[in-house]
């Protein structure tokens, strides 16, 4: 039993509008050998999710800040590489909320560490489509959205890790699909998946175009819009709305980096006479679902049904570029950093 | 059997802000003996309510607008004053949708009238405390808002006779009640039917003093809030929500005369981390609660749980006065127009 070096990536000050480089703080620390009860893990993936920066502010939220000089925290995926726990053996694969660094050595609990099945799926994929924003998207739809055969389904930032998955989900359950993303080679990638109809948001620059443009690619109305944006696109979705449409909001990435308060969407009033839901959520109310959720999936992805893609950085110096890059729309699919 | 004259209100044109005065105009028809299949009633009581100005607008909506020179519609009772229908005998009680008038005749389903039982009730309650604006209380407050005992159910527009009666079921359900109105006399009415804390929204002229002194009125947060006004209050019950608060969208009475799009809530994003579910809803949706909500009333009103007022205009030519009221806070309860 060794003791591990891992670098780590702290808050260097509380980023204001879009992240910066000098934000974050490179620190160097050991993992030392488990004590009893621990576990020693190297990490072989570590994520990047558009809520971390929320976890940025200091604000009280549902999970509470990042402190400054502090390493950060989120999902990651690595090996045992020692082990005094008797649930766990050297070469297990385990998933955990210890990200931002390459190494660590805790009780399994205290890094909310669980291990893995045996799987022909691809270690990554428990940071994606099988993983926390996968399980985000099959609550959100299925559970908020409920989609019936044939209804239209409307999904912003929809070639993103949670917005493709849901795509998918809804074409497995019999809907019309259309996704929102910017440029082209998403626009081509959503076609692949099987995306009915897919908007370029970057072609829209405000709320009409945007609207008139949802408005051509669903003729029949919206009846779900699955919320990854927020803003205009939250104001299209309520204009095009049917009767009765549900809206899990799931993130709003357009006002993450925002200064200030961002008006919201000029048409709330269209809430009421077209008796829409509007509901916000957070895929930890959701863990019940997991088994359902795995035996869903365990069916649509060898039978294709469910494809992913992943954007990888290699290595751990470049977390905060992949970070930062989920804002500049720079993924295709769930953004990952290798780290070994 | 005799034809009767009706004075009766049309649209004079669509208004453009705030309704005047001369967007009505008066005409007069003649209410003939009934031909076979059809009744004749004498309106005692008509209805203004604020979701008739959505019907003086040229949109699509849920129910068709009102066509510039046609009588208008609207919830009234009166009597049946001679009757081709078997079901109907004169002087039975009944209400209908053909309000804006003194007198009607046609077949009941056209005017989608029925028959009122016997009730120690008076006839006016039946559109207001046991009628539609009742029913939309309950409805919205219990089936969207389900609140438990012990919570915090912030009203909106809490003196209006949906508000009241909204303040008055969420006191027997056992909540705490916030209610906003505007003006001294309101708040007494509200604190004499038993709401806990009154906020009087004319003293709070922006958003950022109205949340202040939500903050301060509930300061175990807000579980439900049930709107009907829109604007800086669904802001600040947006900011004062606690974790899976629920708020029922009823009405937004705030937005009802604006000549453009008003920017919605600048703080939506919260909706997100609370996990908040926003649900707008339309009575009309609800109609198979109707048994309960009259079996429920009928304990609440008797024992006293469940109290109404009245703010009533005399006289058919009194009608506009009434409605525009509407939308400068001039009723305590429900605005009614005494007909006969």
């Amino acid at each position: 039993m060794t003791t591990l070096t891992s670098r780590e990536w702290a808050l260097a000050s509380r980023p204001v509008g879009m992240p910066k480089a000098d934000d974050f703080q490179m620190l160097t620390s050991e993992a030392p050998a488990p004590a009893d009860g621990q576990i020693q893990v190297r990490n072989e993936w570590m994520s990047v999710d558009p809520y971390m920066r929320g976890r940025m502010m200091d604000r009280e939220s549902y999970v509470p800040p990042f402190q400054i000089g502090e390493v950060m925290q989120g999902g990651a995926v690595g090996r045992v590489t020692a082990s005094a726990h008797a649930d766990y053996a050297v070469g297990d694969l385990v998933s955990s909320f210890a990200g931002w660094r390459e190494a660590w050595t805790a009780p399994p609990e205290a890094a909310m560490a669980q291990k893995l099945p045996q799987t022909p799926i691809p270690d990554s994929a428990f940071l994606g489509v099988v993983g926390m924003p996968g399980l985000t998207a099959y609550a959100g739809l299925l559970e908020i959205g409920a989609p019936k055969e044939g209804e239209t389904v409307f999904v912003s930032g929809a070639a993103g890790a949670v917005g493709a998955t849901v795509c998918q989900i809804a074409k497995a359950k019999g809907c019309h699909v259309i996704g929102s993303a910017g440029g082209p080679e998403k626009g081509e990638f959503l076609k692949s998946i099987g995306v009915d109809a897919v908007i370029d948001y970057r072609a829209h620059t405000d709320a009409a175009s945007l609207t008139a443009a949802l408005a051509d690619a669903a003729p029949k109305g919206v009846d779900v819009y699955f919320d990854n944006v927020g803003g205009d696109h939250l104001q299209a979705a309520i204009a095009v709305a049917n009767q009765g449409a549900r809206m899990p909001l799931c993130g709003m990435i357009s006002q993450y980096n925002a200064t200030g308060p961002t008006p919201g969407p000029n048409n709330m009033i269209m809430a009421v006479g077209k008796s829409l839901k509007l509901q916000g959520f957070i895929v930890s109310n959701y863990s019940h679902l997991q088994p359902q959720f795995i035996k869903d999936m365990s069916d649509w992805i060898p039978g294709g049904k469910v494809q992913f893609r992943e954007t990888v950085h290699e290595g751990i110096d470049k977390a905060p570029d992949a970070f930062m890059g989920l804002f500049t729309g720079q993924n295709l699919g769930k953004m990952l950093v290798k780290l070994a």
